[in-house]
């Protein structure tokens, strides 16, 4: 494209034996930050403190798997039995990861924004979070990021919450996640806040664009697929009829995870 | 596919209300481990120990990103130029991640392997390290994971190889590297460790599946997929003609990473 | 799953020693239909007559290639640069073909259908295609499927509009598109019908669903994609910088197209 | 890239209102000729003579669907029900095509062009399927394109065979195919040529590089895709578990293809 300008991105500076991230030399980076902080410097354009560095982790640790029923891991594992390689049947994965999988973090967010500044100008997080309900449910919609078809009682909500909280990170947006559980409750309805839900909450109290918001689910369970994939190449055979629900775990028992020191 | 036994997988146990990744309940993980950990715990079954962790957040900070030309971004930003989902741009810029590109890891892996096993039958990693670079030659093949297009001292690589050091991880795959560059240097060609050839080194010495290698920069870098992929939909108008060298860095100027305490 | 119903599927049925597309037995199919009344049979559920299964094979015919330049090929070639499979370069380009590149064709035809609905209620053609670009013009939008940034008269669209006129299914959905054409010349607009917007015209002719009309360029395109894909493995290094216009074509000099007896 | 010489490409020339495929003016080739015969052209440079143009639509015609147990369609519909869009999910169901799907024909052509070499120097095709099948057997691999796990007799086998017979194009290869059958039957196998080993057999008849093979299936099967992507996102629940197995055809009852005059 001879005579043309060069296009301009702000993400990452190439130079002879230079490499910087937003500003930041890549090599000092390794060894100082962690890769949940490097997420958070990608997107957001700066580096964390370190509290919102290791609520980062905690995040990308969240959705790291959740077993093999999962679309994104099935389209992978069927790809992989073909012989595909690891980047396809990884790639393929990826694809499956959309609205109604891994999206519902993103259309919570959308939700939690809107109560939030409905709150800001009325005062009250309940009724805004009521309201929009009642909103929802005339337009024949649902809120995304509540209730699980396995989970009744998601052990990685309370557990991102208290992290957010630890971090000084807990504000309205979780807020309003909670008003919307206690007015589902209120109404008879158990539809607790899912991990998506949490994830939701907490990315907007990092104030993360929605739109970006899909994206760390996708950093994570890339990890997930690695594995899935590799299990598949390793142990099974190709071509396999790869029932979606049918399956049994057979790895390691339960156990407690260390103790560490602070901050590891 | 009734009647037919459950299909066994051994990465995560999924009950109601609880996630367990090889065996540790993912509540429990989160806050606790860093991402990298969560990685290494994926692909190898079990948590590394504290130096190992930091030593594999390094690893995937090493890979996060690197501008705008590899054929990876290149791929992902013409796609989401055309209007495409988030998960279709990324998923599509995986594909190009294979053996000219991200695949240098596992090819130089391989390499390394040989070269122990030949040092550790003959005793002399430097001529087990020359003649294997011989055999290459002889066949018309190169090794891979050394020399660069742009960085003729990847700051990467010293990186990396001090922190392996420091976590008491350095060992012979890192010293048959050395060998190599020395062979290299020996014969009057400047063909120094790059990247790939550093992290292949070290997922050596943390005892890694050379057909892992590639999933683990594939990892690292959706994290940069996904920043190229926003920035082109944010920014840039569709469908425009993408330039695949005439670029410009348009971010912030270099800035030091702030000093942290021990540990984060 | 286990005990589940089976779920339903009306494209085609497999039993030992049979295979019955649409209730057709597919040996049967093979050497009395061409590949266009086939796909037509696919996805509208029957054959079509012999005119209209001529139209077909001339629609694909039509969208086969288009040159190194649109961003399928660009995503495709890149993708096969780094060493990719075959399926994972093609399967990398098609995912590059959504609203902007190739999705003109459903857009066009939603916006045909809106101006033919409008006139059948009205009694004129032209008033409907005048008032429906001025209302999007109001809206800040444009309509698909007319102007084209290399072709001020498409040969394509001429062809097709011929052809689809002797086939007897030249209505209302074509004079729309000539309405909408003319409407833009009155006001001094040189933007007359390109190949999307003449494909979209027919198509609705044939009566296909708009959400399907994607996919008949889909299956057409992949043809070039494969084309190029190969091309790049056998004629290019890997991992060249491919410049997405700076090209230059070196196939065979114009030839005209040998004469046939009818009907081949 | 200023400065850079243009780069090659020999498939398709793209001037104001001109587009050559091959040297053919695109708007006379519409019309003029099938699609199969515009794969020929785009895969091998020239167009075919009438018989191997109808042989060619046979082809795509005999790969175009086989149900949604393949692993193609089950990927392509899984990604589909999470709310991808038409090009992701037919993308991701391309990406299953490789070594263990489709792939045969690739895998079955080497064998037949091995096996028809031998025979060239030494006089004896059966002597030479007999060695061949020997020598595979010692290196414990199995020859593609024999056998399926459905049809004991493929249908689809012996049409293409009388296709290709009445188009002048059944040769050597289409015997090598057959005396590999005949040296199964010998030794008490019962595997038939499948429809893979029938079109490797007749690609061969029209010298197709056998890289390309598989791309021949890709754009067939395309369709298929297509088709039950559309059939996923208008009939399915999204989200739902897919089956690969259990499933039930419900669509038009067995119905025999109309005649037609001659040509058509």
């Amino acid at each position: 494209m001879s005579g043309s300008p060069p296009w301009p991105t702000s993400i990452t500076d190439i130079q002879p034996n230079s490499v910087r991230v937003r500003g930041y030399d890549i090599a000092q980076l390794m060894g100082s930050v962690s890769f949940g902080a490097a997420v958070y410097l990608l997107l957001k354009g700066d580096l964390p403190d370190e509290p919102t560095s290791s609520l980062m982790d905690a995040i990308l640790v969240s959705s790291v798997d959740h077993g093999a029923t999962p679309p994104s891991v099935l389209s992978a594992r069927t790809i992989a039995s073909t012989g595909a390689s690891l980047s396809a049947a990884v790639g393929g994965g990826i694809l499956a990861i959309n609205q109604h999988h891994g999206g519902a973090i993103e259309n919570c967010a959308l939700a939690l924004q809107a109560i939030v500044r409905s709150a800001d100008s009325n005062g009250d997080i309940d009724a805004a979070a009521s309201a929009h309900l009642n909103d929802l449910k005339a337009s024949g919609k649902r809120i995304a990021g509540f209730g699980h078809r396995i989970h009744t009682n998601d052990p990685r909500t309370a557990r991102l919450f208290e992290l957010a909280d630890r971090a000084g990170r807990s504000g309205k947006f979780i807020d309003a996640a909670r008003a919307v559980e206690q007015v589902f409750a209120d109404r008879g309805k158990a539809l607790p806040i899912n991990v998506d839900g949490a994830i939701a909450a907490v990315l907007c109290e990092l104030e993360f664009d929605p739109t970006l918001m899909n994206g760390i689910f996708i950093i994570a369970r890339t990890a997930g697929l690695i594995a899935h994939v590799h299990e598949e190449q390793q142990r099974m055979k190709p071509m396999r009829r790869i029932d979606p629900v049918n399956q049994i775990y057979d790895g390691p028992e339960p156990r407690p995870v260390p103790k560490r020191s602070p901050g590891s």
